[in-house]
């Protein structure tokens, strides 16, 4: 997609070196960054310069083949694909694009080892971006279903970024309405600020502003009224992991937004490849909640009076915060699920259909 | 309540001149202000040195007593009590509260018009307290009889700044937590941050932190997992405006939390006094939600690395925010009302009889 008026990816194999956006300097700066080392890859994950699934699964990948260029011993590898798997411990994305890059390297002899994970990292990517646009293309069809009927501009709820920033291209919950956008349907977007990163604000305000769509940041205690007043159409958001009942385990917050919704009969939409979906986890409360450090709530960077780039703390000196990443909808308050398959009830035998299992 | 180990009100008469804390500069500075003359009342509140309903009531009873220091006249008083009506048009107390002292200065002679003023800004205050100290009796009962049965911290989610901050003294809804940390029971608080102006953080966890009061601040959005996880026993918010029927209009974002209350089987009390409840309108879809600057969503105020206040933007230059006040709790989802009378349920029958209407 976009960013003025450049078309970009997420993340690209340039010179035997890794290049990604660096997402924690967006919105106010757009850096690329080089990644030379599979730890400069963990780096990038832990701390955030790329983030979300997808694209989490494809630095792991590509940190894999940096390991690779560092070091071909399989000592080195296996240690490597075990850091990166550590990296962040709730996506279920990076153990699986670790999994399927290290399955694929088993066995092969140290001459062809470099070319083989350049060209399975190289896949992961491309498999995720036509994952992504199938998923567009599925969930254009409700889009234009309401557009239908209503003759009016569609209002579109989503939290968090699960946009292009958090994929390789096109993003997840934001595909349908990039989709719909290209087609000429009026679309609207409340984006949910998404405390306490504010990656609603910072990242898809910012790359729906890019693509030319408009788009309104609301804090997110806004959603409720906005639904009371039936000032939103529908609600589509991404999910870091789907269990194969239909529960989705979202950025911290998602779940009071399915409540709202399902409480205002506003149909309530999770956008997911099927690489999210974990099929041996029964229930949901023992998925771990990442707790990311609380000075992502107490602190806050953005542009001072100059233009510089300021950070400054906002909660008072005394205070203790907690910083919890996820949270979880159960499935009965999720309409469907859109998958690069087509759609599916949020059900074990709705997900189980779709996927032949 | 204690800031620094030291008793206060958040309003005070000495000297012939009212005392405020400036509530803007909280948490970062605390700063005793002095008003002289009703223009200074009228500016305290206008610029939200003073807020929270009861204790923008008090600075305008207040305001009233400093206009007659300036001038007894009548046409000068009448003149006072107008700007001070208009320094923020919607609070209802504020106008309730000019009526009364109007009202008891009606054709009072110039000697004595003084000494009456300054008592019913006084029995105003005294009143307020009265007030927010009996919700406080009533709602320690339902805390007291959680910790009975738990036997273990009791966890209490709140919403905003319901807190001694915004009345006199006590609070609404943190008032059965004061009553109950000083009858030695142990309560943790979960202070909601509150965007966009965050007075959870800024105010509530501020109090809590000053009474030595266990507290954590948390996003708006970690209500919910919290829940989920068994991590929270009982939520206490305040309220704005409360209809006859139950519905709660208080700061946005309360409905998502008691959407997830009632989700969770979590009890979700509101307090107030009776002065909040509006008799008259029917349908919470009539309530005005006020919609104030966006500037207060993009923009943020905090201390820089050396110390200084210091206001960023946070947002993307190109986006636009809205930022709207309040939402509807609707009476379903609100386990009871606390008020000064005792408890009763949010219907229309159980704030009858309460009330004898």
């Amino acid at each position: 997609m976009k960013i003025d008026g450049k078309e970009y990816r997420t993340i690209w194999f340039e010179d035997n070196k890794v290049k990604i956006i660096d997402q924690t300097k967006l919105p106010h700066k757009f850096i690329i960054k080089t990644l030379k080392t599979s730890k400069d890859a963990v780096n990038a994950i832990k701390t955030m310069e790329v983030r979300g699934a997808p694209l989490i699964g494809a630095t792991a990948a590509y940190g894999l083949v940096l390991a690779i260029l560092e070091n071909k011993e399989q000592t080195f590898v296996k240690k490597a694909s075990e850091d990166l798997i550590n990296s962040r411990p709730t996506a279920i994305n990076l153990k699986w694009a670790v999994d399927r890059m290290m399955k694929k390297l088993s066995g092969v002899n140290s001459e062809k080892i470099l070319e083989i994970a350049i060209k399975e990292a190289y896949e992961i990517c491309e498999e995720d971006i036509k994952f992504c646009e199938n998923i567009g293309l599925n969930g254009l069809k409700i889009i234009e279903e309401i557009y239908s009927k209503k003759k009016d501009t569609v209002n579109i709820l989503t939290h968090c970024n699960a946009g292009w920033l958090a994929t390789i291209n096109w993003g997840t919950a934001t595909s349908p309405i990039y989709h719909a956008h290209k087609k000429g349907i009026p679309v609207h977007v409340w984006a949910d600020e998404t405390r306490p990163r504010n990656q609603g604000a910072n990242l898809t305000s910012y790359e729906l502003n890019e693509e030319g769509i408009k788009n309104t940041i609301i804090a997110d205690n806004t959603g409720g009224i906005l639904m009371q007043r039936g000032k939103v159409d529908i609600c589509i958001v991404g999910t870091d992991r789907t269990l194969s009942n239909g529960d989705v385990c979202n950025k911290i917050g998602t779940y009071l937004k399915a409540l709202a919704a399902y409480d205002n009969k506003i149909p309530f939409y999770v956008a997911l490849p099927s690489s999210t979906i974990d099929w041996k986890l029964k229930d949901h409360k023992e998925i771990p909640i990442e707790e990311r450090n609380s000075q992502e709530l107490s602190h806050i960077e953005g542009l001072d009076e100059n233009g510089n780039l300021k950070k400054i703390r906002v909660y008072p000196k005394k205070s203790k915060a907690i910083n919890l990443a996820f949270d979880v909808t159960p499935a009965k308050y999720v309409t469907a699920l859109i998958t690069e398959k087509g759609l599916c009830e949020a059900t074990s035998s709705g997900l189980k259909k779709l996927f032949n299992k």
